[in-house]
């Protein structure tokens, strides 16, 4: 199958937010629709940590899509109105330039050399993107997940750049439980000797680590409640076992080994802590000019000039909690957004807005219909 | 301080139930109080994964114990007036036969050449401890945690040896939540090419492995809800940074550090592979006759013959979840047992009976104390 994938040149150089500059950096991008002559249909889709520009289908790249129920002719977001852009994130592996890149000025791929990577680098850089593509304002900037944080990150640097704002299972900053988990996430992937502080090879490479990072991650990314649903305490046929006295005997653990078999090789390390970290540092707060956090918050989304907005999440995440989104919508509220807060039941944890993409299709293409 | 611990042989051999034998197998407990003349006051605690026999100080040992706040004299139980026998679990390192132990027969540690390990063997040789003693039926059977399960199993194997059952922050059987959290701490310890098979030395010791099952241990022990009021996002002093850039920066991160630190060489590893594997195995539904697992747990627990019993445990509890002590309660209702059902709302998560011990003092010192 084809490469749908276009080529973005960002200005070079490129600022980050914590100093250095990136110079000849460029986001790898797939778009859906057409931007119509007013150049007001235009929609920026920011990813979670993992997923390609890829979202969904288009005519070059016919291999469904990380949203594929979502995005699409006639879909939630509907791509016979809008003119649908989703980059791959700054940082990234899967071809935006990150860690895993080649640096210019030395020849050699980046490694620990990529210099410090915020999210708000990642919401700038897709502004850049959309500026370059010929929008002028997004009539809607979706953030899901880590790119719901960017996605604030971005409209904190640029206020009024977007009308409306769709805040998927997100916050405006990390809980301690969270920065705990990712912590454990990245140190499993630095302790492994493999790493060899980023200089890791395909013949040495963190295989462990990642493994580890990996299954952690799909841990939190579900919920107890589903897995308890499907898998229960059932174990594998005794056929498919290994004949390892401390193996996989239940059927969690299988899916656990196939979910890391499938992630550890297919995304970049680097990339991954750089990311991973850039969630962490992320605090919407520091936009706001007050001490006390809270109204911070308020004072940075009151800046942005968002016109209408709805925030959606589950009540069975524990990554990032509903009350985080619930609060968020309470705050976009006070400061004057039109907001619509959408709180799921969806049992499969953070990862829902992924998988029941039947309900957060019904309020995405609900709030999307009436912009 | 000199060590309070005495130690009971096991008789020899002691069969173990998915098969194998210990020889000359032995059982590290404390005890506290007295026996006394109608040996009716005995009270049997079974302990979680890691602790020792060392529940409470006692005139040899001034320590304080790791549950300190609940035994002793006038406290939730009552050293005044019961006796109080805390054993170190079979399979555990801290004075009890475990992998760690030599084995007779070749003079060398046993290591993964120790038996399987399952929670009816903990509860079957802490029955048998408590026989030693001259107890020929006990007031009272706590659990703890891990311990919860292994009473259950030892309960299920005697019947009516237990005349009431204090069930604290346990389960009937594991869910797929906690198999996955334990799976993967097997596994770190299992990937560190220093755990070596089971044949590490203090030189060469899964270091790296344990730090991280230890974390992943602290992170599922606790609450999201305790540490965002603990933690926040509060940073740690410049000054106490490492230079690293991938190190601690949260004081959440230090937290996990100092946890990990003071538990990777003071439990032996092939013993937390044991203990957990074995927590995973437990199904108290084994011993109830029935396809139906609901109905296998109720007529295990029907045939228990216990008059009392109190369940307890908490709503931020996500290893141990609160539905399933509620649950249990109802189960044992059900089955003509006299049962509390205490649900508290502790933000500290599983771990909130050792730390909560006002409230979960309340509890059981009102249940003992009308026994």
């Amino acid at each position: 199958m084809a490469d749908a994938r276009q080529y973005f040149a960002l200005p070079s150089p490129f600022a980050m937010k914590r100093g250095g500059a990136l110079q000849g950096a460029r986001l790898a991008y797939e778009s859906w629709g057409e931007l119509n002559a007013a150049r007001d249909n235009a929609v920026l889709i920011l990813t979670g940590l993992s997923p390609s520009a890829h979202a969904a289908r288009n005519a070059i790249d016919d291999t469904p899509g990380w949203w594929e129920d979502i995005i699409g002719p006639g879909k939630a977001i509907d791509t016979d109105r809008w003119y649908v852009v989703c980059p791959n994130s700054l940082g990234s592996c899967k071809g935006s330039t990150g860690p895993a890149s080649t640096d210019p000025a030395t020849g050699e791929s980046y490694r620990l050399d990529f210099p410090d990577l915020s999210l708000e680098d990642l919401g700038n850089a897709a502004f850049e993107l959309a500026r370059g593509l010929g929008v002028e304002r997004l009539a809607a900037l979706v953030g899901c997940s880590m790119g719901g944080m960017a996605a604030l990150g971005g409209m904190a640097n640029h206020p009024g750049f977007a009308r409306a704002h769709v805040c998927v299972c997100s916050a405006p900053r990390a809980q301690p439980f969270a920065i705990a988990i990712r912590s454990l996430q990245r140190e499993a992937i630095r302790l492994d000797p493999n790493w060899n502080e980023g200089r890791y090879d395909d013949e040495h490479y963190p295989e462990t680590g990642m493994n580890i990072a990996r299954k952690l991650g799909v841990i939190t990314y579900r919920s107890a409640l589903e897995w308890s649903g499907r898998f229960g305490r059932i174990r594998l046929d005794p056929d498919d076992r290994e004949d390892d006295p401390f193996g996989a005997e239940f059927q969690i653990e299988s899916y656990l080994n196939a979910h890391a078999r499938r992630f550890t090789r297919s995304f970049d390390p680097n990339c991954y802590l750089y990311l991973s970290r850039a969630s962490d540092w992320f605090d919407l707060a520091e936009y706001g000019g007050a001490p006390d956090q809270a109204t911070a918050v308020r004072n940075a989304l009151a800046k942005m000039k968002l016109e209408r907005a709805l925030v959606i999440g589950v009540e069975t995440d524990i990554l990032f909690p509903l009350s985080q989104q619930q609060q968020l919508a309470e705050d976009l509220k006070t400061t004057g957004t039109d907001t619509t807060f959408v709180g799921l039941d969806s049992p499969q944890g953070h990862d829902a807005f992924l998988v029941d993409t039947g309900r957060f299709g019904a309020a995405i293409g609900a709030f999307m219909a009436a912009l």
